[in-house]
């Protein structure tokens, strides 16, 4: 039995009324149609497999709600168009597609993957037929006792090839993977030369000291949950930067936050020697992050 | 139907009795058993999908013999090694595995990809069980004509990530082919800062104007087909020197070529807008492919 959790540091953390989930109930959308994900596949000449070739998305849904669902459309369409991989169904098909998942899965947390790897190709390059894939799995995100304690980070030197876009190149975070848990750390921020982009699967802010809140502005993903942050600043008049953030910031910042679709808003309280001050209730961090819930809970699905 | 040419571009120079094979007849090894390459798939849930996470070699199959093979395994293990990627097969297993792949085929002239890739995991990171992969894909190798007509190649500023391992990160390469054609070129050249390091799928070599070849030391995957060039210009007392080889050292080389396990040696005679000499019989790189072909002739199987 395989336990889905998008994070097996938080297994351990599973209240004991979350719903354990077997691959073997859960139901996939693949190769057209729906079936059970143990039989869902790809072919092995996939370019997926073969090279790596592959875009995605990952929406959370709550109370069986796809959050932000047009959002991570829009950034799903615009993935598969920078790497000309038709996903061969329109946004309202995606949308009914989605809602089917939800229906049939029926698991009220869960996390969907939508997504479209390279198909085979007759030289190993060509992109002929893509293929689309939507899986739903059972997610369980942070409990308020991690938000409260803080993400520890790590550093390390790297920058993600073809930022903007959303592809399955996971590469260096899975290898690094067991380097991070040597560390003590929580997750991994890459850095070049010094200039801070992102996790691999979260954005990064800080706080100054004068209470603007900063985030890259370039050679990153630009999150969906990003984005709602830019936008709930912006409504609420608090003051916010996208540009190059450095270490050298880092070390005098106040506040520093990771921010994503499953983890919503984490505060980080070490990066590499940096001690950032503990959680607390009046800060920027801790505001946002309501904000960001009181959004989720007036979320309204457009069909 | 579909046509299975290492490069569609030769598919047009492929010879009148040339092998045409179709997936259906292929029989390739997948979870753990020979069968057919169109009922071979992995899991939609397999890192290799889910998260560009795989390695893989490549060898080159000729007059039924699986050339180097030594070589290839033992950059395959250490590649596996490195992305904590047990292939779950010894490397006399694999030689007997390729070996009925070859019979079983049947087909002369091919190349064998050997592949795992990350397998189910429970938390999207951990690696518990890989998947191994062999298909015998049909291949032609560049005609003579190729060979005296030589490449024409393009640079593009990038760096493989973990390059001294062949993973399955093909990503820029597939997205970039359509440019790469585009500017009229046959392959890209990467380099970083004005430092060469390789072409996607062969490794680069100049040769001064003092006649010394000189190949990329670091930031390069070490080719099967390079390190016979190395042993042979060892053997035959030609100059050779590993290291940085910038633009500059190219617009005044001599010559230039590339080499791989599909294509052998490839004279390059335009990178970008440096011109260089049109293929000669008295080059050393015409020498170098002399003794290749002359090592492939002599390669005794070592089983």
């Amino acid at each position: 039995m395989i336990l889905l959790t998008p994070n097996s540091r938080l297994q351990t953390q599973t209240p004991p009324n979350a719903i354990i989930v077997t691959m073997n109930t859960l139901v996939c959308f693949s190769n057209n149609a729906f079936m059970p994900l143990k039989d869902a596949g790809l072919p092995v000449t996939d370019l997926g497999v073969q090279r790596g070739y592959g875009i995605f998305d990952f929406l959370r849904v709550t109370d069986h709600v796809p959050l932000f669902q047009d959002d991570h459309l829009e950034r799903f369409f615009n993935s598969a168009s920078e790497m000309r991989l038709p996903a061969g169904k329109t946004k309202e098909e995606l949308k009914e597609i989605i809602a089917h998942l939800i229906a049939k899965n029926n698991i009220p947390h869960a996390g969907i993957r939508i997504l479209v790897s390279g198909g085979t190709s007759p030289d190993g390059y060509e992109i002929v037929q893509p293929n689309l894939v939507l899986v739903l799995q059972p997610i369980t995100p942070p409990s308020d006792q991690i938000c409260r304690q803080g993400y520890k980070l790590v550093t390390y030197p790297h920058q993600r090839q073809i930022p903007d876009v959303k592809t399955t190149d996971y590469l260096m975070a899975t290898w690094i993977n067991p380097w991070v848990k040597e560390k003590g750390a929580d997750d991994v921020l890459y850095q070049q030369d010094g200039i801070i982009s992102e996790c691999p699967r979260s954005n990064f802010f800080i706080v100054t000291q004068s209470g603007t809140i900063v985030t890259p502005a370039k050679n990153i993903l630009k999150g969906i949950t990003r984005k709602q942050i830019l936008s709930i600043a912006a409504e609420q008049g608090m003051k916010l930067e996208e540009r190059d953030v450095s270490i050298e910031d880092i070390r005098v910042a106040k506040e520093a936050f990771i921010s994503s679709s499953t983890k919503r808003i984490i505060p980080v309280v070490k990066i590499d020697d940096i001690v950032l001050p503990p959680f607390s209730n009046n800060s920027v961090t801790a505001k946002l992050y309501q904000y960001l819930l009181q959004r989720e809970k007036g979320f309204q699905i457009n069909l």
